[in-house]
């Protein structure tokens, strides 16, 4: 379908600010264009060496001045990253140098790769299939163990397995549809039993809908699975949030350069990252302005997958009158947990009324003190425990990029209009068209059908070198 | 002198936010470490591999979850850039992945790797002499021409050179002066001739003050040689800097991730960085606030190596008798440099006169005009003339490190000592006490007889990973 790429391609693939920099060069010209440029120590060039081998050497300008002492390691297509010829530049971390060996391959025949370009060319050449190829920018980006995880079993292409089972099934189906179609004037012969077509059908349709189901927290764990703290004014909200993110700061900062504004509200519990969503206190429900306010807060409950409801013990009964009918009704498709803070004050006034109403809800409660940290542990295992109840990280796929679970919808639908098209005993021929379609999407996600604007849009979105 | 490090260090070499990471690992048990972590997809252990390899494979922590696909580079002691056997982990740059793979090989048996501690390690294991491992630190800062070219003859063992010909010089003046002694009961020989000893120190001293006399401009260049705009606030001095400020920009900005404060008054002209100072406009000389602007202005024109006077072409009479004595007299140990601006206006008031007397001053003037950019270039040429007039940084060695400078400081009086102990015909061991410290301090710089104070201080300033 793409013919293979005839220019050969250049980028660093670390960014400024370290001691060392990568550049990589890959085309079918790589090792000849990196030859013109680098002098090895021992003088036998690069085109006369084996593959995966490392050379010490300098490059330098044509005038003969010396731009940098330099490693370059050898590849041979198809034994590659990209499957094709590459060389990997391993220079001092200077902007002026990397500018320089830059230049100096543009000039020598290359052309400065776009974003993404060498895992586009990796694809290409059949290395990977797209949904792996689109894991590796998920991989380059992950902070967390959750995400790491999905990115790198992604990778190593356990959803492309799924999607080819997926897809051996429905070929299995079709092929079962069309040899009824070959004998249809067999009346008396039952190649297609209609009630195996239906099982296997259903079985698929329940597979894809898991897939599709996972969506939801894979996508979530991508961004941190937000949370919502809400609560009144003086209930300890922010006490509560500095106490969570000040954790995460201690974790973060043991990697120099971890920029704080990224993370600035993302919370890695155990691996799991949470993005806290902070809201405005909730004061009295009677006056206008504060009622905006707490439509907004609403808002914010539609876009979380977990809301903390803070109260604050000494005052929880008024507190938790307050809100509750509202809040129950609002969350009853969210997880919600109801938290009683300052529970090392004296004079609480939770009742066993509250708590005898949330057992009966089903709503998970917790006592704990934000100031003294008293409990907090005790809310990350709630949290962690309501992620893994729903849609565990650990379970083997989890799709987490909205074009596959586009794909992956468009599928079902084709799938379930099969379903119903056995059921009404509606004949081969037009099943078949339902299920060509759904072939198509499950292989639109690993590529195989993909239109090449579509591709040039993945990988753009990639970082520049990879 | 040193004994071998037998511990095993790891860092990262690049920074955060590549596609790609390096991590390197030094020491006696870098391969067996590495080993430990990482499964070779053709499962023959890295120990068993020849040197200068690449191998492809996975690291995987203790319960057998992937981290990452990886590529590993193979070095052997003494064939690696710090003597030792070594290893390098090209992995993804997540910083999960980075801290991950970090922390496994901390617990396979590694030591996070001090700043600067693997070029120390390549000193200690005489790689490098000590100056040629500060100019690997001057390399990957290195962010022009200038200073790129500065560092790299000072790695690739140029300024050693000219140390190594010094030392040589004036062990031949002690051997001279030592025979001498051995013989002092012949008074009829003359093995040190004193106009000899006279003449070869002469040559020494002149050497070492033009070594020194180069520390000036190669400090300079190193943060880039400081300009000063002068001039009264109607002149046009903040166009002349966003004129200067802008070209730099279109430079710079075609590498991503250049940080914009670091450059921000840093204008690179012909591969030169020149450091723009701003000044705040000079008005009136009479009012008393003023003047301690004026004052200040004074100030900065002392730590500058070129001062640009802008004048206004339309009002030059004036603004040039306001202050050219004052001027005149402070520049005179620097390179001042009259600009005409608003060249491109009419009626200008640049009398002959005006011109007459720089001319008779000898000093340099242009007309321009800032806000069409006409004469920049002109300026531009003024101000690389004046560095390569007065210190080339092409000249073969530039002193660049105030350690450096100190030392040949030292060096160099000691030298003088012993010339003025020749002139006075003293006898010849005391003048090979001079000479003795003179020839310490030049080790001192190649780290020969450095502390290992002044070794960890010097290694602490690198970048980790270095």
């Amino acid at each position: 379908m793409q013919i293979p790429q005839q220019d050969t391609i250049c980028a660093p693939a670390t960014s400024l600010g370290g001691a060392i920099c990568l550049i990589r060069v890959s085309g079918p010209d790589a090792i000849t264009i990196t030859d013109r440029i680098f002098t090895p120590r021992t003088e036998i060039p690069l085109s006369e060496r084996k593959a995966n081998t490392v050379t010490f050497g300098h490059i330098a300008d044509t005038t003969g001045e010396i731009i940098d002492e330099v490693l370059v390691s050898l590849f041979r297509a198809p034994h590659s990253y990209t499957g094709e010829d590459s060389t990997e530049i391993s220079c001092h971390g200077s902007s002026y140098i990397i500018r320089r060996i830059l230049d100096l391959l543009v000039e020598a025949g290359c052309r400065t790769a776009n974003p993404g370009e060498y895992t586009q060319r990796a694809f290409l050449n059949g290395k990977m299939d797209l949904c792996q190829a689109e894991a590796v920018a998920d991989l380059i980006s992950s902070t967390s163990a959750a995400t790491h995880r999905m990115a790198m079993n992604q990778m190593r292409g356990k959803f492309s397995g799924e999607l080819r089972t997926l897809r051996d099934r429905l070929l299995h189906i079709t092929s079962l549809i069309e040899l009824e179609l070959d004998f249809s004037d067999h009346e008396d012969l039952e190649f297609a039993d209609r009630s195996e077509l239906q099982r296997l059908t259903a079985e698929t349709v329940e597979h894809i809908s898991r897939l599709l189901e996972s969506f939801r927290m894979g996508n979530a764990l991508k961004n941190g699975i937000p949370v919502v703290i809400i609560g009144e004014t003086n209930a300890g909200k922010s006490t509560l949030l500095n106490h969570l993110l000040g954790e995460e700061r201690a974790i973060v900062s043991d990697i120099h350069g971890t920029t704080r504004d990224i993370i600035e509200d993302v919370v890695i519990l155990s691996g799991t990252p949470f993005r806290f969503i902070d809201t405005a206190g909730i004061r009295n429900t009677t006056d206008p302005i504060e009622s905006i306010g707490i439509a907004r807060t609403f808002d914010k409950i539609n876009q979380a997958e977990i809301i903390l409801w803070l109260l604050d013990s000494t005052v929880a009964k008024e507190q938790f009158s307050h809100l509750s009918p509202r809040l129950f009704s609002l969350c009853k498709e969210k997880s919600l947990i109801v938290l009683f803070n300052k529970s090392d004050l004296p004079f609480s006034s939770v009742s066993p009324e509250i708590l005898q109403e949330l057992k009966t809800l089903n709503i998970p409660f917790l006592f704990l003190s934000a100031k003294s940290g008293e409990g907090i542990s005790s809310l990350t295992t709630a949290l962690l425990s309501n992620v893994s109840l729903s849609h565990s990280p650990e379970a083997s796929v989890v799709v987490n990029n909205a074009r596959h679970a586009e794909a992956l919808h468009t599928a079902l639908t084709n799938l379930k209009n099969v379903q119903n098209a056995i059921t009404q005993g509606t004949p081969g021929d037009l099943i078949a068209e339902d299920l060509r379609n759904c072939l198509f999407h499950l292989s639109d996600i690993m590529g195989e059908v993909t239109s090449n604007d579509v591709l040039s849009n993945i990988f753009s979105h990639f970082c520049i070198g990879k």
